[in-house]
Parts: structure tokens; sequence; C-alpha cells
């Protein structure tokens, strides 16, 4: 075992130099102005005090520093995740118990387990089977949800709901409550945030600032939202004026905390734990290859599962949420100069620093403040184009994002993307359940073989040549089956049938089956089955079954082989399945011709 | 709609004769006497009365004989189906009550259902996803469990189980209590049955009978047993000895019956009825289209399912259980000469007759010589040798296989059943989310490119040619980078990487995602990304993307055009993705070479 695999802060900390303590330091000074409003928010969203998202902006960042191969990744409370842990935490206690916040803590180290045993078990492969269209669809859904989930605090209505409508209908059912001053300070950090995003930036480049600080200065956008509007808070007394504030924040470290074992609770959360873990795990990677590569680093996807869940499991005994990489506050770091995974730890100590001396000046920011903040930062993550480019280019993909936007939208974030996945897989299996193969023949005058219906090609009536385009396994061997034997059935003349396998990779129990099947049935009919192109490792396989000492025909390196030696034009050596096995079984020798072992 | 479809009736009564008529009769009257102690002892076997067995062999053979599109497939209850019924309805209510009756009812209703709707709406290509292994690995672990579960009865030993220890436990336990007159009669009736299996049919032969009549005889040796061991029975009083018997059966024809439509019961029932179904149909399907091919008929997968589907709902209004085609019986029926599926029908009126005139000699007939005659049939069931074989030839093949056989036989049918096909879905997708892929150098003076690791080819420091040969999709578009990022790592000189596609089918959502991110992180290295020999279909949908406006380098007809251009051999016309617009997306034309379009 070597230990800086799972140990990757041995790989960077030894080297650690001054120049590069400097880059790190104000990178993190930069992040932490950044985060916090960010983590205040997202636990908000989450249904948890402002505090919790304090806390999981600490020890997490610490641990990941120590366990995550990104150098620029920064950890904490992510939109998503927080709407996905309000999702399934509300399903098990009230909003503002004590048992909301324990299981809150449960789902971080239940997701902090999950993370870590893949990583361990090397399963970060299982985030591919999340086809991009559900991921960003889902992404949209999310980032919908959340916004209609804050636009109530920022009108000051009461609004709850599970599901878009829900939302929207409790809103509207509100409006008649509508609270001017919220509204007022909602609506102009609104403004006022979307203003920032949308001028300046290209104002400050315009006044000569170079665009990288003009960009992490605009990110700085919701800090200075934040210090008026307290400001504005606490002078105006708005609170009083019904304006609902943050309140008084317990200030101090964050606090030991023992996630509750029980096991009822366990069984009730493992499905959001284990959907959050992966959720997490896409976004946080997909941020951390990106970054990785504008640089030449490489991440490994097994060990950032370690990253992430010791980071998780450290959230949860220090009295915090789930966590993961986020992708704004990454690439704010990235741009800041972050050299190391230091910087993220440096990040810690300000956020600590916040939560010891600041909290009490945070009493009077308006909630609406954050809910603001939030509907700006999750409106950026809608693609809704993406729908519409997908269409265009893949029927399948469009459906399976389409089917993902509704449900999660429609009836909630777990069903919306469990079904999207399971579409995803669906599709793909119907589709490859009917292998692409095409009857060819020879383009006159050359060795090549192009398909009969695209080309002007020469064929023959006693001979057929399938091409079959892909790996034959279960699903599509009946399929090969029905195209063998109706291709037989079309033309009555014929007396032999070359299957052409360039493409074939692997051919699995089923299919040798139905191969036997195949070989079979032509036999009754009186036609030969043979074979051309088998790649060797299938060959190596193929040698020593029932099919190969009962095929009728036999085993040409060549299309072209075939074709010469059935038409009687030439006396090619074709070679029953027997024969062939020696040469390819064998060390490597010069073969008059190589095809059947191009692998 | 054409009625010949939905009807499959109409395709042979029209033109029925007279020679038809004497060829399905004689066969209607050997399956009959084969049909009656089968159709006792499955109707035992799933738990239920024995009438029951020849209620479900009257109405549906009729009306699948006007909905199937197998000729000779002849259906009623069967091994695998009444097991899983005996499971599924003894969840719901204990044996030998009413509510048991009314479940296996509801149970033949909602698998009906099922596979009429699947038909409709032309699922039959479900089946497929199933693979050969983990039907041959259940149909063994059952047969296994079935055996088990009747030796109880040989023995006259009160068993119970719902698994494999489970029976061979109680077994053990009950050994005590051997009842030595049931044990005769059981032992008997096993000795007798397999040596008729071993050795009548070889004798036979040796008399000079030819080999189909020898076969059909030997299949009636159960009629035999019954009538033997029925008179014994009776004549020597075995009942009063302790020996269990069938007892009164009611005689009479089926009775009309109206499943309950309780919600409850339903949605107790739906899962197993699901897996009744699609067990059933690959068994029927199978069966089917092995007799059909004999013939030179074909089988149409989806009418099948409407032909299976209305004759379990026609069973359930019966006083039925639920049927599939069986593969004995199909088997005996092709061999006695059926023509069409009016022998079905002819095979109904027989065993109505039976159910009217026959049961009250049933009376008599023992236990055991009911489950003897299960216990041979389904022990023909067991392939163990299929274990090696797929071990040898398939490591996952034969892993998804015990996985199947070990849940099956350790925690149940339906575990274990779903156990296998998610096994071999989640291993076929962890395979093909590791798409293969070589790098590829010429082979020395010719057009050839084979892999560098196994052949000894020309290659070029600055050039590197990557053949990928599977479709790209999002579980392997991940990989994709990867080997591509990692070639570029290992090669530091290198200004060219040539994707050659000649393999790649389809370009989905994902993967398209993941060329841009290649073509932009090799940018980024200073390496421009080639593609080669990308099909038609595949080139017509990448015209207008993204990914082609920003492709650094160029879209080749061949590879060999890639490696003459990009070493600056030959100026062959590379083109842009642009350029191969027009010509692609038009009409075929005289291509120069028309690799593009090798579909």
């Amino acid at each position: 075992m070597n230990p800086k695999r799972y140990l990757p802060i041995l790989q960077w900390l030894p080297g650690y130099g001054r120049a590069t303590l400097g880059s790190d330091l104000l990178a993190a000074v930069i992040v932490t102005v950044m985060l916090i409003p960010q983590s205040l928010a997202y636990a908000m969203l989450a249904g948890l005090p402002p505090e919790v998202g304090l806390y999981a902006s600490i020890a997490p960042l610490v641990i990941y520093a120590v366990f995550g191969t990104s150098r620029t990744l920064a950890v904490g409370p992510v939109a998503v995740v927080s709407l996905m842990t309000a999702a399934a935490v509300g399903q098990v206690a009230p909003q503002g118990t004590p048992e909301y916040l324990g299981a809150a803590l449960v789902l971080a180290l239940m997701s902090g387990l999950v993370l870590t045993l893949m990583g361990v078990a090397r399963l970060g492969f299982l985030a591919n089977f999340l086809s991009h269209p559900v991921i960003s669809g889902f992404i949209t859904a999310t980032g919908l949800l959340i916004a209609a989930s804050q636009l109530g605090h920022v009108l000051g209505v009461a609004a709850k709901g599970h599901n878009l409508l829900d939302w929207l209908n409790s809103l509207a059912v509100g409006l008649g409550d509508l609270h001017l001053p919220t509204l007022t300070v909602g609506f102009s950090v609104l403004v006022f945030l979307y203003a920032a995003r949308r001028w300046l930036k290209p104002g400050l480049e315009r006044a000569g600032m170079p665009p990288r600080p003009a960009e992490t200065l605009t990110k700085a956008a919701p800090i200075i939202a934040v210090a008026v509007t307290t400001l504005a808070s606490w002078w105006l007394g708005l609170n009083a004026k019904g304006v609902a504030v943050v309140g008084t924040v317990p200030a101090g470290l964050p606090p030991l905390t023992l996630p509750a074992f029980d096991s009822g609770l366990w069984s009730q959360l493992w499905v959001a734990a284990l959907l959050i873990s992966i959720i997490g795990f896409v976004e946080s990677v997909s941020v951390g290859q990106t970054l990785a590569a504008k640089r030449r680093q490489r991440i490994d996807p097994d060990q950032e599962l370690i990253g992430l869940g010791t980071s998780n499991i450290a959230a949860s005994f220090t009295g915090g949420m789930p966590v993961t990489g986020g992708f704004a506050r990454s690439v704010v770091n990235f741009d800041a100069g972050a050299q190391t995974p230091a910087a993220g730890a440096f990040t810690a100590l300000g956020i600590a620093a916040a939560a010891l001396l600041l909290t009490p000046l945070i009493a009077h920011l308006p909630i609406a403040t954050l809910a603001a903040t939030i509907i700006v930062a999750v409106l950026s993550l809608v693609d809704v184009a993406a729908i519409r480019r997908n269409w265009e280019y893949s029927r399948c993909d469009a459906m399976a994002m389409l089917v993902t936007i509704g449900l999660t939208l429609g009836v909630g974030v777990e069903t919306g993307i469990l079904a999207g996945v399971g579409l995803s897989l669906a599709l793909h299996l119907y589709y490859t359940s009917r292998p692409h193969s095409a009857v060819v023949g020879r383009v006159p005058g050359t060795e090549h073989f192009r398909n009969v219906e695209r080309h002007q090609v020469e064929t023959d009536a006693e001979l057929a040549i399938l091409r079959v385009d892909e790996s034959l396994y279960f699903a599509n061997s009946r399929y090969l089956e029905d195209t063998v034997m109706a291709l037989a059935a079309r033309q009555p003349g014929l007396r032999h049938i070359v299957l052409t396998c360039q493409a074939v990779n692997v051919i699995d129990a089923s299919a040798l089956e139905s191969l036997e099947v195949i070989n079979a049935r032509l036999r009754d009919a009186e036609v030969r089955l043979h074979l051309a192109e088998v790649k060797g490792p299938v060959m190596d396989r193929l040698q020593h079954t029932r099919f190969c000492r009962e095929l009728t025909g036999q085993v040409y390196l060549s299309t072209f082989d075939a074709w010469r030696s059935l038409r009687g034009e030439d006396a090619v050596p074709g070679l029953s399945c027997g024969s062939v096995g020696p040469v390819s079984a064998g060390q490597p020798k010069p073969l008059i011709n190589d095809d059947t072992r191009r692998s």
C-alpha cells in the first residue's frame, strides 16, 4: 500500500515553500469572504440554523486538505446538496426541532461513509452512469426548485412545498400578505446582485482591471449585499417592522457532535444518503477535473471519494451538514491563485474566526438578503438552452433530460434523478439490444466490402455476408438470430452466410448459444455458416466450445478470403475452427494475414 | 390494423382440411393422456386442489388456439410457474383456504393482463434481458427446490419451507416419522419413471420401433404409474394404512369464477405477477421458436405475449391457475404430428372429458405418485454441467448464474431471478463502461493499421492514432477522456491525436461533451485532435455541433489519409468538419473514398 495514494497531502506538503504560502493565503482570504454569506444561505436552504453552514465550512476543509487530490477544490455546503438535505431530513423530522438537526448530522455521516467505502472499493466509475443530460437536467430543475423555495423569503410571504407546483401555489395564495419592507430589501439585493453579475465585471475591465481580479471582485458582491443590508437592518430597526432576520447566532467554534446511531433513522435516510453522495461526487469531480486539466494536473476520482467522504464524516462530528466541492467557490479559489489544498485549510481558519467573532453582527442580517443571494446563484445554473441543444442532437438524451426535469420539479429530487438514470440506462440497453448490422458486398475491383444498401457493390446469390457492428451479448443475441434467419428466408438460393466480426469485441455465453442455434438452424436449411475477421481474444475463447466443433463452415482471416474461397475463385485455406486453434493460441508468429489477431 | 396479426387463427382455420384434422386429433389424444397426471401434479405443487390443474388445461388451450402464433405449443400449468405461484400466493393466504385459491385466480388474471399489455405495447424484447446463464441457473435452482419440496410426499414425511435449507432441514427432522407404505409407493414410482426414461426408449428402439413413437410412449410412463398405483391404492385400501391420497375431486366442467378486485391483494402480488409473466414467456417462446424453426415456421413474440396473456385471463375466469407453454408437452405434441393449434383445442376437449368422467377414479391416487412424477420431471431440467461450461467460457456469465442459483435456493425464487438479471445487466454495463481501444500503427508498406502492442508496426513520435472499438455513450465517455489524456501525457513530443472511429455507431450527447472537453484540453496542451473513418450517420449528426466547429484538427476519410497528411508525406485533402458537411449530408455521390459513409 502506497501511503501517498491514500494521503495525497504527502505529495505536496514536504515541498511546501514560502511562495506557495503567499499564494495560498491570498486565495484563502478571498474565498473566506465569499464563503461566509454562502454558508449562512445554504444552511438556511437546508432548513438548518445559519451557524451550521459555518461549522460545515471548517473541519471538512481541513480534512479535504489531507485526503483530497484536487489542488484547488473548495468544499463546503452547496446549493443542490442543501436542497436534497432539506428534502430528505424534512421527511423524518419537522424543521426547527433538535431531531431535524440530528437527522442532518446522520445524513452527513452516512453520506461520508458511503463515499469513503465507494472510494476504498474503487467504485468511482459508478458516477459515469449519470449521463450528462440527466445531470444537466437535474441541476436545472433543482435550480428552479430552489429559486421558487426562496422566493417567499424575498416577498415576505410564508410558502411551503415539496415540488414546484406546491411552491408556486402557496406563493400565489400568500401574495395578499405581501410584506413591503421585506420585499424592498429582497428586491434591492436581487437587483444589485443581478447588476453586479451583468455589468460590474465588464465595467471593471473597461476601467482597466485585468479580467481575473474583476471576476473575483464581482463574486464578492454578495458579501457587500450582506454587509449593507445588515447595517441598514440594524440602523432602521427592520426586525421591529416585521422583516425576518437571522437572529441570535451562538458565537464559538464548532461543537463536537455525535450523530445518532438509530437504525430506524438510518434505514429511512439511506436512499437519500446514497443519492446525495453520488450527486455531490459528480459535481465535485467535474469541477475538480476541469480545474486540474487547466494546470496539467490530474485528480484521482477514487481518492476524491475518500477525500469527500472523510470531509462529510468530519462535518457530522462537528455540528455540520452534508458538504461537497462547490463550483463557484472552487473557481474563485483557482483564479485567486491557490496552489495547494493548504489554501482550503487557511480558509477554514478564516471561517472559524468568523464563527468566533462575527456572529453577533449577523443577528440583524435580513433573511431576504440570503434568499436573494441563493436565487441569483442558482438561476445561473439553470440551462434551458441545453434542452433544445440535446433535442437537436439526440432525441434519446433529450427525453432522459426532460423526464429528469419534469419529475424533479413535479414529484421531487430523488424521484427525478432516479427516473433519469433509469431511463437513460433503459434507452441505452434498448438500443444495444438491436445491434447495428449490414449486409455487405464487394466494392468492384477491390478487397473492400460495403453496405449493399448504400453502395453499388458486387453480390452473389449463393453467398450473403453480414457485418455485425457490435459486441454480441445476451440482450442482442436473439435479435441476431432473427436477423440471420430473416436473411436466410429472403434469399432462397443461399448456400453460405458469412458473419464478419471486426467490430465484435466480446461474445458472451448467451450469444454463443445463439450462434449454436443459428448454426443448427442453418444446417437444417442446408446453409453453411462461416465467420471472418474474428479478433484474436474472441477467437481464443471460441476455440474449445461446442459451437466451434459443430460449425458447418469455416473461419476466414479476411472477408475477401471468404469471398474468394466460397465463390470458388481461389483455393484460399479456409480454416476450420479447430485448425485456427494452434496458430491463434500460440505465440505471435508471422501470419500470412494477421486479421484474426487485430484486437 | 391487420386482423390476421391479432387473430392468428385466421391464418390456418380457413384452409383446415381432413388430413390436418386426423393429425391434430391423434396428437390431442396423446397429449391428453400425458397432461392428466401433469395437471394434477402441478396443481399440487402450487398448493392448489388437483382439479384446478385440470381446469387450467381446458379454457386456456382453446384461447391459445385463437390468439397464439405457434402451431404446436401446448399451454397449461408448468413446474416453474407453479412453484412461483405457490411462493407468491403462500405469502398472502394460508394453503387450503378459499383465500389461497382466490389469490391464485387473481395471480393468473394479473399475469394475463401483464402479458397482454406487453404484447399490445410490443414489449416482447424485454425477455432478451434475461441472459441464458441466468435462465439456465434459475431453472436448475427451481428444479432442485421443487424436487426438495416433493421429497416429503415421497417419504411420507411432513416438510415445509421457503428455501432449500428449510426443506432439507424439515426433511431431516421428519425422517424419524418415515411412513413405510408411502415410501414404498413413492420409491417404486420413482424407480419406474427413472427406468422408463433411461431404458424404455432404447429398448423399444431395439425392438424395432422408430425413435419418435418410442419417445412418445416413454413420455406416457407417468400415466401408467398413475393408473397402476391408483388401482393398487384402491385394492389394498392404502388410504386406511395412512398413505395420503388425492381424495374426493368434484366431477364437472370448470366453474365460472370472478377473480377478486382487491387493491391490497393486487399490490401484494404485482411483482410476482410480473416475474411469472416474464419467466413463463421466456420458457414458452424458446420452446415455440425451437419447434417452429424445425418446420421453417416463425412465431411472433409480441403476438405470443397476447396468446399467453389471454390464456391466463381465461384460466382466471374458469377456476384455473397461471399457465404457460410447457416444454415436455409441446415436444410430445410436435412429435405426435400436431399441425395446427386445433390440436390444443382438441386436447382441451379431452381434459374436459376427464374432468367430467375420470375424477371419481382419481380419489384413490396416492399423492406420493404425483410427487414422484414431479421429481423425475424437474430433475431433468437441472443442468449442473452448465455451471462448469459457463465458467470455462466466461467468468461473468458464470458469476451471474451462480448468484441466481445461490439466491434462488437460499432466499427465494423472486430474489434469485431479480438478482441474476440485475447482476448480468450491471456486469454488462461495467464492461462497456471501459471501451476497448488500441493505439495503432501502420503495417509497413500497406494501408493497414494494427495494435502497436500486438504487431510490429510503424509509429510516429508526433502522431498517435487511437482506434476506438465501441460506440461512445455516457457510461464510457469519461473513460475515453482518461484514455486520450493519458496518451497525451505519455508522449511529450506529441502534436496530433487521431481517433479512428470505424466501430463507433453512435456518439450520444454525453460522449459529444466529452469530445468537446478532450478537444479543449488537447488544445491547451497544443495537441490537435483529428477524426478518421467516421461513419455516415454519425458524421451527419456531428455536422452542426459546437464540437465540430471547434475541432482543432480535421476529419479524414481513412486512417491512411490521416497518416500521410499529418506526416507531411502527401497533401491529402483533410476535411474540416464543416467542409465534410455538404458531401455527407447530401445524396450519395461518387466519393473519392467512401469510408465516411460505411454505416
